[in-house]
């Protein structure tokens, strides 16, 4: 059984990261059951934080307490990340299973580092620890204007704590998403947000392709 | 205003470590605010996981979700501890508040490195990052063999995780503690927390007037 492939989905609030998740996590169970194996190839899609009962738990302190300091809170992100990645996504990955996650580790590179300006080193040392080498095969970094994606994240009825923070802080999110993609073009593709879902679908399927093959 | 001074109660189980905490603290507020000052010197008792709101929220998770990876567990202590540095403890000694804490660092270190088998390099860095340097002017490490702790703890009703985990982890635990007493002598002194509590708040107390003459 060859090991599954990872594909992240990264952008700031508003872009579109759950239904773009949703919609390749179906596009790819078809396309993946119905043209390399008998049984099929099953896709599991999860989000952070989130995505393991501990990891879950974790969610709720996150959003529920605060606010923290910056350390702190990077910290939770990678305790809930560590469980996510050694209970689901690294057994799902071994076990020949593509995994399709709302936000990874650049989510916490771009809000923590990039927006609250966490040191660097503190995020390399905790990425170090949590992950043991694992990478996304593939992320879709989904790209809008900070205000643009903040007034659809209002208008359906989300409101977190980050989205009620200052416009400066979602530029620089914003800046922190495009930088990495910059930095590591192999790994990422930066899609463009502001159009219609099914566009954007049919972008990051034509991406997907490309990139991965299935 | 002199800085407060930091005084830590650690060991396993049983042995005693709140009741002494408690005891310590109304000794030291007795002693402080009659000989130092007209207004005296204020004495805040505390505890880990735990000792500021997010804390206190991290350590209802740790200790009702689970079982943890050791790494991920490690990391929810560090960032309960964060919190407690920055929002309580640092704060407290700033403002010339002596602080006793029951449990510190040296509890991540004997029960997840030692205990559960975290590498020292990943405690090693989260401690750099938490502390930024604060580190205990004194650390009572009140020692008990892990069965009679264990009988202790049970009598009084109390149960959590570590106490149900076997016997070596235990021994492994006070193993570590002693260990860390050893390495940093002119920190720590190991306590005989066999004998009945007033005799241990006396000897406690005798180490306190000699190390920190207050």
């Amino acid at each position: 059984m060859p090991r599954g492939r990872f594909i992240t989905l990264e952008g700031g609030e508003g872009a579109g990261k759950s239904t773009q998740a949703r919609l390749l996590k179906n596009t790819l169970s078809k396309l993946l059951s119905g043209s390399l194996a008998a049984d099929g190839i099953r896709v599991l899609q999860t989000r952070e934080p989130g995505g393991a009962p501990g990891a879950e738990a974790i969610r709720g302190v996150l959003l529920g307490s605060g606010p923290w300091d910056g350390i702190s809170e990077c910290m939770l992100h990678f305790a809930a990340r560590r469980e996510h990645v050694v209970r689901t996504i690294r057994p799902a990955l071994e076990a020949g299973i593509w995994v399709v996650c709302d936000r990874f580790v650049d989510s916490t590179m771009a809000y923590q580092v990039f927006g609250q300006g966490v040191p660097r080193e503190v995020f390399d040392s905790l990425a170090k620890m949590t992950l043991e080498g694992l990478t996304p095969d593939l992320t879709l970094m989904l790209d809008i204007g900070p205000e643009e994606g903040l007034t659809r994240a209002t208008a359906r009825g989300e409101t977190n704590r980050y989205e009620a923070l200052d416009p400066d802080f979602h530029a620089r999110v914003r800046a922190g998403f495009r930088a990495i993609a910059a930095a590591e073009p192999a790994r990422c593709a930066v899609v463009d947000a502001t159009a219609a879902p099914e566009g954007v679908a049919a972008e990051i399927l034509r991406i997907v392709r490309a990139r991965l093959a299935p």
